[in-house]
């Protein structure tokens, strides 16, 4: 298997057709499958206040049989907070999607991101349909247009494509978008449950994979990806993730690629989109990625990662550039504040500060039992516990205060 | 029963001697009884990495018996993670302390706060510690140069007492001090478990009560007070709440201090400390006040409250003096990320803010049953659980961002 980088975001996939358009903050994607629905997976956010968007794609993954012919998504508002109003109109976002397209209704999914508790402008939507999907075309242009009509406080459009080529000798591609730079802490679920951030990600592959399939790939990626990803610990409620699966890659190669073949690809694309949100932080200047080990689980390790890069004392002070030395005290009290499994105190904690120009690297090692030396990064280690996990954010600027006080 | 807020701090309780001085960022405060050691319980950081002074003071109390004679605190160095030479510095501060007052050592109790990971100057401390002894008061003045030494990036010193006029006739003082402005996230326990930050409180009484009496009334002050105060998010390594009492009130009157009364006074002393450490949140424009009912249970209300009262979303919002509407949906989706009990929706919840002047009243009903309505403050409200909490905190400025990066 050898798994490449290509360019063309969703449109590097057979079979998908992109567009999107922006009037000032308020931008509207949708993407289509050539012909009839893809099998589709979802996670959604686990915020009990769910925005209407994320109530009706959810259900329509479970009711649907798991189909989706397109997905129609805007910016500028959450759609969320705003009462029956706000589903009707959710709603009537899919009729309007079916009708232009002529797929059924119930295979639109439909996604928003922007501020909560404001009233959608319905009328907006329907005028900047026309003009999306007469465009829809599979160049990539076409990906790169409905990445930038999602972008909120985003200072940089999305997108990245694969191209497998698997052991049988077959392609299949794997390429999405996404959004996101505030309200950034997904705890993405399948289907409805979730930690969470507005963040979107849809992402389609030609491999013709069963439901399962596709759902078991999406839930191991998204837990090491987007589910890793934190800007400030607040949790959307609009958090969205979709894989589709159009099965129209190129005649018999849908059986020649394997589970692990496939996901290797979606797990690439996933992480690359994941650090590209991180990168895109609100007020963002620099990049975070913490790395932690010697945990007694993963979950373990996954919650340490997560307080690490969460953290406004140590957010704040990297961006300030201040000595290792003192940040690193901040980051062992970030890691010592989490209810993780066994006891550990500061002689088996190691914490390492690395940076590379405007990107910083934070290595914990909770199974470091040597004292002070293991803490200054020398000594021998003696692990305690195989969990492992990576988690990315960024710093806490100026910056992140003015966007979100405006 | 009479609860009077009272002048003097820990000085407004008989047998109470205090004293502070400051060297630049270096404080240093002492308290002491008049003769002997009085009943002492105390509550410290659940931050599994503890600071030397931390897991010092937390043993003294399960072994020693219970009984403080002197608190020897410092500011401008939490001494955590500072390795075996920390323990021992905290040792020494005990040490010098029992020999200038003429106590035993064990009955010393030692509290830092400053950066984590820089090593004491003992040196210092030690010439700091002569005036400081030499200097012991128990007029009102004493308690104030205690609670300015402890200060680090506070910008006004803590003090709060009452004298409780007992329907027994009897007349008993409960008073302190505290610190804390960053890295305040407490979540203190009895002798040794936590949540996090750092914020000090030494609490003194002259009621003469059982350390089983002492201890139950501190863990529900703590719980109502401190435990529900949140300026970061940030748990400390170096939380502590001792409460002393010292027996010496005027003859007799021990007896006349019902527990009921004692908890109302002590309620009293806790809540105003913690509410002083909220409005002085680092870079604080603004208090914060979040009542939460209608929760399934007092433990979910608090977690909701909590959550709220943290989130940088709604602190930028309330910084920026944004529209009630649209932080209203902010303050929904921290409402909504809580791993509560029950499911709620957009329909139950209701989220009401109020202003006045620097001060931002956000009330949350998790249990108002009649939609678009209630979320108005309008429509009857069909109260699901009486479960109800009050969390405190402050706004999100640039002053938090520039104080914590440098």
């Amino acid at each position: 298997m050898k798994i490449k980088a290509v360019k063309g975001g969703l449109c590097a996939v057979n079979g998908v057709r992109a567009n999107g358009v922006r009037e000032g903050s308020k931008g509207l994607a949708l993407i289509a499958g050539k012909e009839r629905g893809g099998t589709a997976v979802g996670m959604f956010t686990a915020n009990k206040i769910k925005a209407a968007p994320v109530l009706l794609t959810a259900r329509l993954l479970e009711k649907g049989g798991g189909r989706v012919s397109a997905i129609i998504a805007n910016s500028g508002c959450a759609n969320c907070f705003t009462g029956a109003e706000g589903k009707r109109k959710a709603e009537r976002m899919a009729e309007l999607v079916a009708s232009s397209l002529g797929v059924p209704e119930e295979e639109v999914a439909v996604a928003s991101t922007g501020p909560i508790g404001k009233q959608l402008d319905i009328g907006l939507i329907e005028r900047q349909l026309g003009e999306v999907a007469e465009g829809l075309t599979s160049e990539a242009r076409g990906s790169t247009a409905a990445a930038k009509a999602i972008m909120t406080t985003d200072t940089f459009h999305k997108e990245q494509a694969v191209s497998i080529e698997t052991d049988a000798g077959g392609r299949v591609a794997v390429g999405g978008i996404a959004k996101g730079s505030g309200m950034i802490f997904p705890h993405l679920q399948l289907s409805g449950g979730g930690r969470g951030a507005t963040m979107l990600a849809f992402i389609y592959t030609d491999a013709d994979l069963s439901e399962e399939v596709l759902r078991r790939s999406l839930e191991d990626a998204v837990e090491n990806s987007f589910n890793m990803v934190v800007v400030d610990g607040d949790m959307s409620t609009n958090d969205m993730v979709l894989l589709v699966s159009t099965g129209s890659g190129e005649a018999g190669e849908a059986e020649k690629i394997s589970e692990a073949e496939f996901r290797a690809g979606l797990d690439f694309v996933c992480k690359e989109l994941a650090k590209q949100i991180a990168r895109d932080g609100e007020g963002a200047t620099k990049f975070v990625e913490v790395r932690v080990r010697g945990a007694s689980s993963v979950e373990d390790a996954r919650e340490v990662a997560r307080a690490v890069v969460r953290s406004p004392l140590v957010k704040s002070a990297i961006f300030g550039g201040r000595r290792p030395d003192l940040v690193r005290g901040r980051v062992a009290a970030a890691v010592g504040s989490c209810a993780v499994a066994g006891e550990f105190g500061e002689e088996e904690l190691s914490v390492t500060l690395k940076s590379e120009g405007r990107e910083i690297f934070i290595e914990v090692d909770l199974g470091a039992g040597a004292g002070a030396g293991a803490r200054a990064g020398e000594g021998k280690r003696e692990r305690k516990g195989e969990g492992e996990a990576t988690a990315w954010g960024c710093d806490l600027s100026y910056d992140y205060v003015r966007i979100n006080a405006g």
